[in-house]
């Protein structure tokens, strides 16, 4: 059990847009920002006099750092730049620029500050997001912030809200490797994680916004992705088997752990890939687009009407409580141990579902 | 003597300047950009399309918990809003809104949570910023950061450069209670420290914008602003005596502890006042506009061409090495009693000057 504190959520919100709403409560709001809070990746304000409406968005990479899940400097600055770019992709802006909010440990080896620098340009470089400026300080324990801008010139907005029932699932690439990563970071020291050097969707962003009715990036994995697109938008989905679905080094992952294969799905930690909805019409114009572009978007599933996710697995649909596995690593108090206990529980607790 | 780091400065320029320069080196710039790094206390980029000017800033509270400076919660989040508030105040952009980047410790009491939150929104209130969202983090210390937008929409722009010889130079207000309060927080315990509560120049920056020729926020105390604004200009300046610069409680509070007035304005903490050149026959246009919107700017000194500070003092003109003042804080290694011995000594080995 988690200990209560302050910091612990309402009933019938997940934990963390419970925090959110209790910290931005009683914030003023914009009349200019298009995007009611949690339904956007990136904020979207209307610029005054202009059809064209700004992307904003601010990610850190803290808890990645404490928890050990990232320890190369490298990944930091690289990771520091995705984050956003990400968020920027998932509203399918056009990127303007990046400030960076460093603080950096006064003992730093030279060596490591060269390699989180190095990280960062070529994330930048790979995003084709300028650095801006920013603000960096000294203080006890390495801590990377960014805040990233972006364009969306005709003023046409991609959100997590619209997806329809008997719209269709798509993800911008294979998934898992973000939960195999950690896997092998955080619970199986002697295993070689994958490669994990996830480039924002930036360009597909862009295509996916002419098309779809709904958008989110998986940065808290696939699972609660889902979750939260089913509660903003208030469908449900039915998701491919996920043999399908993943990358083949997490498929492989899973399997060397005797896990089940949607284990790689459940985040906390996820890949950074776009999940998007496109109403069947426009699957056919999407397809040409992202084929002319050399991307091929991967289907995965379905939207339904009904309120909640079904997956197959061994030829079976069976219902998975999203909330629960996207509450469970703050439930299991960060414990990477506990959290996949959980996860065993949540797996064996499945029941069947009719086919969505 | 601070130990050598990588993050030890260059030689040639300030410390902060010279890691700054270090850090984003190798970075893409954008060509909508127009400041160059360093000139600008918000980064200024031009929106595709528009004459309008997009204004950035992003800045974090860190040194200043960690050093014990700010301890109320309420402050802490007050300062949180206030710091970039005021980065937009000095390029008078008009404020859109500011996006939160905090780290909470898992443990943060319920009334300290709730005073920091109240901090935050009664800033934005007082500065009309809307929060237009951010990101929250659990993490081992408490870590705020924020990034801040506005819009200059007739794009004519307001940096540090450009001031000139002759012109006028002037406050937003009575300066010091930054010092002060830093002087009786970190090294007079049993003093209580001034009331320290500053709101950004919003309004005031926005009819700077039309008259100055150069701007910038004290946030790092007066002496290190006008040394950057001396550095990126190329000007000195001849600063009024600090009995008349000084808010009336900055004073005292050097008086009763036997300090030279100036300590109060050296930082690096410094009261978030702007700090303008005005040339001399915009002056009285400017005094109207100010004069209509019930504020008093402060005439506290003038432009030269010699590249150094001269203050007057009982009388005297001394020169003052700005630039050895901005940097004692690092050099002595952020420890407050060796910061201020630097001073003593600084203030020892001041010489004459001509008048300015």
């Amino acid at each position: 059990m988690s200990t209560p504190s302050p910091l612990s959520a309402a009933p019938g919100l997940p934990r963390e847009v419970a925090l959110l709403e209790r910290w931005a409560g009683g914030s003023p709001r914009s009349p200019l920002q298009c995007n009611q809070r949690h339904e956007s990746d990136a904020e979207l304000i209307r610029l005054p006099g202009s059809p064209s409406v700004l992307a904003l968005t601010t990610d850190a990479i803290s808890e990645e750092i404490e928890s050990g899940l990232y320890a190369d400097p490298y990944l930091i600055g690289w990771m520091t730049v995705m984050v956003n770019a990400s968020d920027l992709a998932a509203v399918g802006a056009a990127p303007l620029g990046i400030l960076l909010n460093q603080t950096l440990p006064a003992d730093l080896r030279d060596h490591d500050l060269d390699a989180l620098q190095r990280g960062i340009r070529d994330a930048c470089t790979v995003c084709g997001l300028p650095v801006l400026g920013g603000d960096t300080n000294v203080g006890a324990r390495l801590h990377m912030g960014a805040c990233a801008v972006g364009l969306i010139a005709d003023g046409r907005l991609l959100t997590r809200r619209g997806a329809r029932p008997g719209d269709r699932l798509f993800a911008s690439g294979p998934l898992g490797l973000g939960g195999a990563f950690a896997l092998a970071r955080l619970l199986r020291p002697n295993v070689a994680p994958p490669p994990f050097q996830p480039a924002s969707r930036l360009g597909e962003g862009q295509i996916v916004r002419r098309f779809a009715t709904c958008c989110m990036d998986t940065s808290d994995g696939a699972i609660a992705t889902l979750d939260e697109l089913s509660r903003v938008s208030g469908v449900g989905f039915g998701l491919h088997a996920a043999e399908e679905i993943l990358h083949p080094a997490a498929l492989g992952a899973a399997r060397a752990a005797g896990l089940p294969p949607w284990f790689m799905l459940a985040g906390p930690h996820g890949e950074f890939e776009l999940l998007f909805t496109i109403p069947e019409p426009a699957i056919t114009a999407f397809r040409a687009e992202a084929g002319a572009a050399r991307w091929e978007p991967k289907e995965i599933g379905v939207v339904s009407a009904q309120s909640e996710m079904r997956v197959l697995a061994n030829g079976r649909w069976l219902r998975l409580d999203t909330r629960a596995v996207r509450d469970a690593y703050a439930e299991a108090g960060g414990d990477p141990r506990a959290y996949l206990a959980r996860l065993v529980t949540i797996n064996a607790t499945m029941t069947p579902a009719d086919t969505p």
